[in-house]
């Protein structure tokens, strides 16, 4: 530890109270050991650090802006891994206009990183609700998506080069910012969604776009999701790829978002079953064509009533609407949150589906189920009977949260779905995955992992239990 | 063998001369030992096929449409090893509209899987000059580029999941056709790309896009590639990401396409030292806009003059330009076809390095640079000065193929560019390679390989020379 200590200097590790903020859980579902907490300020840093871990055998928690909801930056067992904080790593290190890339450090906050984009008249088009806090780095140890994935994928998509520390050591040097480079294994999306099991990302060269002359935001009340289903085909049909994303927002939801949320309100007078927030972007005229095929929505039925934004104030108070839910969410004490995706064609299916699924586990759950519908990856929330506190519901019922997660598990892989779309499996599903992943799907993620970490330094017991190879 | 034989039927493998095409380098440059070749019809005779290999020790060398230039398909020092061809695997299996996929089995060609996007009015964007023969399996295993790689990036980007039998023959079946899907290791994007060498990819779920309800299509004459750089700027900012592709031609290359096929024709009344191809599509209003910028360039005077392409007709006329420049090249007498690429803004100092480096090699050389500047991918073809015929002139100067491809990767590297771009590795290159990437890169490369195909069947010799893991 003094070893690593010299490395960062003493200001650059954190323990005890002083880092009590590193071992919390965003959604309060756990608590990590107290760890120390390592603070590098550049890749030659990470690597020094990890050289040391390896011959010492430390584990190593890499840690981004702390926003998993999966407890990959949680250490749930041990407290003698060492968190290693990206959060001084935040340097925007070059913009190329020409090749539409920027060349990021790992511990840039999201919403910096989009600023920083809009200063050279482009963008980064990975979003969601914490990009005030979650750091690229994080965003692709992840995968993450959000809310812009039906139009431009999700965050391994919008980069084309990474630089990281390997659990050697060894800095893996890859930020070119070519299109087209055919050079050996993707080293890049090998590490992109690997959760920090097979090193660490230190900077990436990321994906910009240019920004689009007309956008547009409309809020539609709906009668059912397969309804919604109906307007996403008509919309694609009509606007093609310009639509950046289609979210399904339950009418339970909009109203505890407006509950504890005052300031924020439902456009429409009256209460609906369901709404969609959608939003599109492009071309001069990219408006009036979905104006169009809105109203033609309205008139097959489809849509019962349309609010459109006719301002960036009006288009920013809707998606509050949106950004507010996992917060309201929380203040309304879910004990279980889904993030499983099916087939597009589905969701109907699906939705009614997990409901009957969650009933059966208990009856009187509440559900707010919202998400990214364009992406076939809708979110459950699950509530405690009306008037039961989480807290007192959780002791009297131990293990319902794991219950409702199998039961929704269960549904969403009758679908032909996955258990987790874009927040990973860190601690929180790695048996989940052990469970529904084939066999020889395991067997070679175990053989990637020996190969690179045979040391299991890396992040381990995330993703992947490697001590479980000798079984 | 026999047990081969027994697993696909005697009809399904091939040798000798019945086999002869199968051992042919589409630019005559290497000719490949005469194996047997395999045609399996399904994904479970591949299985047995690949575990009989495995424990007999058998190399297995996948085969698509034979269309790669590195020489990834041929076996060039044994006749030991198997060719399995996928040919046979050939079907569409499904088309979900509704999620914009299409499976298919990695025998489909490419030009046959357009055709079945159109017919539920959606499109396959990638696509190359060799459409018509090369394999949706190889064009995934190779990561193919092609012109439109700008818009709707290489065919890795165009795959959401595949099937592929391991070198244990254990079948990975990742099909599933969401595009959020973080469970694991992205097992996908490690294989596209490989080469055959860490697995056969024997099916894959293909992202198809919305028909665009407009297209245009622009031949422009122009003096330099610095003004093409202009022209791609301007164009950028004025459509955005409604661009397909952009691709360079020299004045040299448009003449020897004329001259090799007569029934084409320059559109222009003289002659231009450089020409682009731009096409672009998107919604109703794209061609004006595309018109308007392209008149501004002319004003500025980053173009000499325009020809649109005012019908089918004419689009497919002005394309055959530039798809019949690989076989005009081969025609001419070209030794060396280069594949770099470099950031955008060194294209101008890419062309006239490289070009000064060809000539350092040899006086006389004559060079046809053309390609996808839009992703920086100009790809140099090499003939012998005017007059003196290929065979003789590599006679005279053994090595001069080697000393060209050299040098252009020299001077590619000096501007931070990529030494393969498109075509991959295969055995070509697999020294250059070796030569070029970080220590730190090859040895993750090499762990990778060790891990999933322990015993190096899969491929042996393509991308990676496995037997130097002991060096």
């Amino acid at each position: 530890m003094n070893d690593i200590r010299a490395i960062v200097g003493e200001a650059a590790c954190k323990s005890g109270p002083d880092a009590a903020r590193y071992y919390e859980d965003p959604r309060g579902s756990f608590t990590g050991k107290d760890c120390v907490v390592v603070l590098p300020e550049t890749t030659e840093q990470v690597s020094q650090i990890v050289r040391l871990c390896n011959s010492a055998g430390i584990a190593i928690i890499p840690y981004g802006g702390g926003t998993g909801v999966v407890a990959g930056q949680l250490s749930l067992d041990s407290d003698a891994a060492i968190i290693l904080s990206l959060e001084r790593m935040n340097r925007v290190r070059s913009v190329s206009p020409d090749d539409f890339v920027m060349v990021a450090e790992a511990g840039c906050v999201l919403e910096n990183i989009h600023a920083e984009a809009e200063r050279h008249d482009l963008m980064f088009p990975l979003s969601m609700a914490s990009k005030g806090s979650c750091t690229i780095g994080g965003n692709l140890a992840t995968n993450a998506g959000g809310i812009q994935v039906l139009r431009h994928g999700n965050a391994r998509d919008l980069c084309v080069g990474i630089e990281a520390v390997l659990p050697s050591g060894d800095v893996l040097e890859e930020l070119s910012p070519l299109r087209k480079n055919n050079t050996g294994y993707d080293l890049r999306h090998l590490l992109i969604g690997s959760e920090g099991t097979l090193g660490i990302i230190t900077a990436a060269s990321l994906t910009l776009k240019p920004l689009d002359p007309e956008a547009v935001t409309a809020f539609c009340a709906i009668t059912s999701p397969a309804d919604a289903l109906r307007v996403l085909r008509a919309l694609r049909t009509a606007i093609g790829n310009r639509m950046n994303g289609m979210e399904l927002m339950s009418g339970f939801g909009v109203g505890l978002v407006c509950e504890h949320f005052p300031t924020l309100r439902n456009p429409f007078a009256g209460d609906h079953p369901w709404y969609l927030l959608i939003d599109a972007a492009g071309n001069p005229g990219v408006r009036d064509e979905t104006e169009a095929a809105l109203a033609e929505c309205i008139e097959k039925g489809f849509i019962i009533d349309v609010v459109m934004a006719e301002s960036e104030a009006q288009r920013s108070a809707l998606w509050s609407l949106r950004e507010h839910t996992p917060d309201a969410n929380r203040k309304t004490g879910a004990f279980c949150s889904s993030d499983t995706a099916v087939p597009i064609g589905q969701i109907d299916a699906f939705v009614s589906g997990t409901h009957a699924a969650i009933a059966g586990v208990h009856e009187g759950l509440r559900t707010n189920s919202y998400g990214h519908i364009g992406d076939g990856n809708i979110h459950h929330n699950v509530f405690p009977p009306k008037g039961i506190p989480k807290a007192d519901f959780l002791q009297a019922h131990p293990g319902i949260a794991n219950g409702v997660r199998g039961a929704i598990n269960e549904a969403t892989l009758a679908l032909g779905g996955s258990i987790s779309a874009e927040h990973g499996i860190g601690r929180l599903k790695r048996k989940d995955l052990q469970e529904h992943a084939s066999p020889s799907k395991m067997t070679v993620l175990r053989q990637i992992k020996q190969a690179i970490d045979p040391k299991n330094i890396m992040n381990p017991g995330a993703l992947i239990d490697q001590s479980a190879c000798a079984d």
